[in-house]
C-alpha cells in the first residue's frame, strides 16, 4: 500500500470531479492533500474538454439538477472512450426517484472502474440491478462483524455483475471485485459527525485509480485505509487539543497532506477475504 | 431551553436545506455539530422527494436563481401539505428586485414556520406586507437598547401579520410571536467577521424547531441564544490562541459540537417581555 | 502600501463576486478577513442589481455553465457604465475551449481594471491577443529570476494592449501596466498545496483596488504581495505548530485578518521595473 500512496505523490493524477456544491471545497482540498490535483467541471462543453486532459474522473450525485445529470452522462462516456477510471458515488440513491433514476442510468451509459458508497446506496443499486432480496434485508443498516461472513460473497458477486469494484464503508469497509474482498477496520465515528468524508473518500480513490492503473482493486483499498487512518489520527488530535467537530475536519486534511508510508503501513488494519 | 437542545441530540432531525453555495459546507457542518443531520436537494424533483423524508425544511435566498426559486416554492408548499416546519431566511431581500419578489413570492405561497434576517431584511418584509413606514424609519440600522421598547411590540405585531415567528439578530436579537418576545444578548461582533453566520442559525433553527414541533418559540429562541454563546465561546479560543476569523469559523463549529445543557444554560442571557 | 490597507479596513467595499462555487467560502471569508464586504449574486437579474450597490465586481470562471457566463457578461457591462472596477480571474483559459472563448469574449464585452492569472492562463489571453509566439515561448511554465528581464516588458505590452492591469502570479508575481512592473516575491509553495489561493487573491484586489480608485495598480501590487506575506506567516504558523495543508488554509485567513500595516511594510518583498 505505501507504493500505491507513493505513486499518487509521484504522478499527481489530474482529477476532474463532477460533484456536490456541499463538499466540493474538500474534496479538492483532500486531493491536493494527498498529492493530486483537483479540476471541477460540470458544464457539458466544459466537462468533455477537461476529462480529456485529466488522469480519471470522479461522478458525485450529492446535489444534482438536470444540467448535470447530462454532463455526467456525457463526461463519463467520455472517459470511457479515453480509458480513464470513472468513479461514482451515488449519494442519496434511494433516497429519492432522481437519485435512483439518476443511478441507475448512469450505470448504464457508463463503465464505472469503481462505485462507492454507504450500505444503503450499494443495496439500492444491487436491488435495481436484480439482487436477491434475502441477502438484502440481512444487510439492514451496517456491515458488522456479525454479518460480514455474508456480505463479503455477496459484494462479490455484485461486484461481478455490474463489472466494477465495490466499495462499501461504513465502520467496517468491504472492498471487493468478484475474486477477492479487502476489509478494513480504520476509521473512527467522528468522521460522520463531519460532512463530506464519503464525498472526500470517493475522490481520494479517484486520484489513487488513476496513479496506479494496474492495480484498482489495490488502490481503492489503500484509498479507503488511508482515509480511516487519518480519520483516527485526527481524532486523536481532536482528544489532545480539546476540539470539536470543526477543527476534526481541519485535521483531517492535514493527517492526510502528512501522511507517509511508514504510517500508512503500520496504521492500516486490513485483512483480504 | 436545556431541554430543547436536548431533544435536538436525541431526535436528530432530518434538516432539508436550499440554500445558497457560498455557506452551504457550514450549514451542513453546523447541523451535524448540534445533533441534526442535514441534507441538501435543490433541484425540483429531488427536492419534492426529500423533503417528505426530511423532518424540517430551510430556504435560503443567499444566491438564488430561476431553477432554485422554483424549487423553493415548490418544497416549501410540499412541506406545509406534510405539516413539516419551514424557515426562511430572507439574504439580502432589500439589495436587489429578485431577491425581494422572491421573498414577497415565497411568503404568499408558503407558510413560515419561522422567518429569521437582520433587521434590515425583516423590514423589506415588513414594507411589503403593510408596515408603517414611521416605524421602520424608526429602526434604522440596527437594534439597540434605546430603540428595543418600541421595537419589541412592532416584531409582534408583524409576526400576527406574518402568521410566523419573527426572528431579527444583530448586537441584541429579538424573537418573537405575536404574544411573546424574547430578548437576547448573546453572541459577538467578530461573528460578523466571518461569512455565514446568519445561514448557518438559521438553518439551526430549522433543527431546532423539527425536533421541538410544539414549542416552535422557545425552539427558535434557544438556537439563537446557543449560537450567540457558541460565538462568544468561540471568541474566547480565538482570544486565547492569538488566532484570526478563519479559526473562529472553525472554533464556532466546534463550540457547537461540544456544547452541553449546562454550559447553555450558564451562559444564555435571555429576557421575554 | 499600508495606506492602500488601510484605505480598504476604513471604506469597507462591498464586492460582487461572480465565482466558482469550490472556493466560494474562502473568497467570502478573505474579503472580510482584509476589512472589506463581499456579495455573491450569478442570476442575470439579481447581478445587475447588486452590482449597482456594489464598489467593484470580480469574475472568476472557475466553474462557469451557460446561465453564469451571461450574468458575467451583463454584470460587467452594467460595472463598467457604473464606473466600477472590475477584476477577471481566468481560471483554466486554455485549458478547456469553453473557457478560453468566455474569457477572450469577456474581453470583448468588459473593460477590465485588472486580470490576475498563472502564466498559462495569461499566455492564453496573449495568444488570442495576438502576442508573438516567440516570446510565449520562452516563458514556458514559471517566471523565473532567469526569464524575468525579458517577461517584464512582454507583461508591460499585454497591458498597453488589453488596457488592463496584468497580474500574473506564482513564485515570483509581476504586476504591470504599461509604464511600471511591480515585482513581487512574496509567498510560499505551500499556497499552491490547497484550493483557491488564486481566487482569494482576485477577490482580494477586487477590494484594493475598489478602496483605492485612483491607484489601481499600486493597490493590485498591495493586494498580491499581502497575500504572498500573509502565505508566508500562515506557513511559519503551519511549521510552528506542526500541522499540514488543512489548517494552512485557515491560518492563512487568520493571518488576512491580523495583518497591519506595520506587518506588510516589513514584509513585502516589492521591487519596480
Amino acid at each position: 500500500m505505501e507504493r500505491i500512496l507513493a505513486n499518487v505523490r509521484e504522478k499527481s493524477p489530474l482529477v476532474h470531479c463532477i460533484t456536490n456544491y456541499v463538499t466540493v471545497n474538500d474534496v479538492a482540498n483532500i486531493l491536493l492533500a494527498c498529492g493530486a490535483s483537483p479540476v471541477m467541471a460540470d458544464e457539458e462543453e466544459d466537462a468533455q474538454d477537461i476529462v480529456a486532459i485529466a488522469d480519471g474522473l470522479v461522478i458525485n450525485i450529492g446535489t444534482l439538477n438536470r444540467r448535470t445529470i447530462n454532463s455526467m452522462g456525457q463526461a463519463g462516456k467520455r472517459a470511457n472512450e479515453l480509458k480513464r477510471p470513472v468513479v461514482l458515488d451515488p449519494v442519496g440513491a434511494g433516497a429519492s426517484n432522481l437519485r435512483t433514476k439518476t443511478t441507475f442510468q448512469l450505470l448504464e451509459e457508463i463503465r464505472f472502474a469503481v462505485i462507492r458508497g454507504n450500505i444503503s446506496e450499494i443495496k439500492t443499486i444491487a436491488q435495481g440491478a436484480g439482487s436477491t432480496r434475502g441477502v438484502d434485508a440481512d444487510l439492514k443498516d451496517a456491515i458488522t462483524e456479525k454479518n460480514l461472513e455474508r456480505i463479503v460473497p455477496w459484494v462479490k458477486e455484485l461486484s461481478n455483475r455490474l463489472g466494477a469494484i465495490i466499495a462499501i464503508t461504513g465502520a467496517i469497509d468491504v472492498v471487493a471485485d468478484p475474486q477477492v474482498a479487502y476489509v478494513i477496520r480504520n476509521g473512527h465515528p467522528l468522521m460522520s459527525r463531519i460532512t463530506g468524508t464519503g464525498c472526500m473518500l470517493t475522490a481520494l480513490i479517484g486520484a489513487f485509480v488513476a496513479a496506479n492503473p494496474d492495480e484498482t482493486l489495490r488502490a481503492t483499498a489503500t484509498a479507503v485505509a488511508a482515509m480511516g487512518l487519518c480519520g483516527e489520527l485526527a481524532y486523536q488530535m481532536t482528544v489532545r487539543h480539546g476540539t470539536g467537530t470543526g477543527s476534526f475536519r481541519t485535521y483531517l486534511i492535514d493527517t492526510m497532506s502528512q501522511l507517509d508510508g511508514k504510517t500508512l503501513r503500520g496504521g492500516v488494519r486490513v485483512e483480504t477475504r
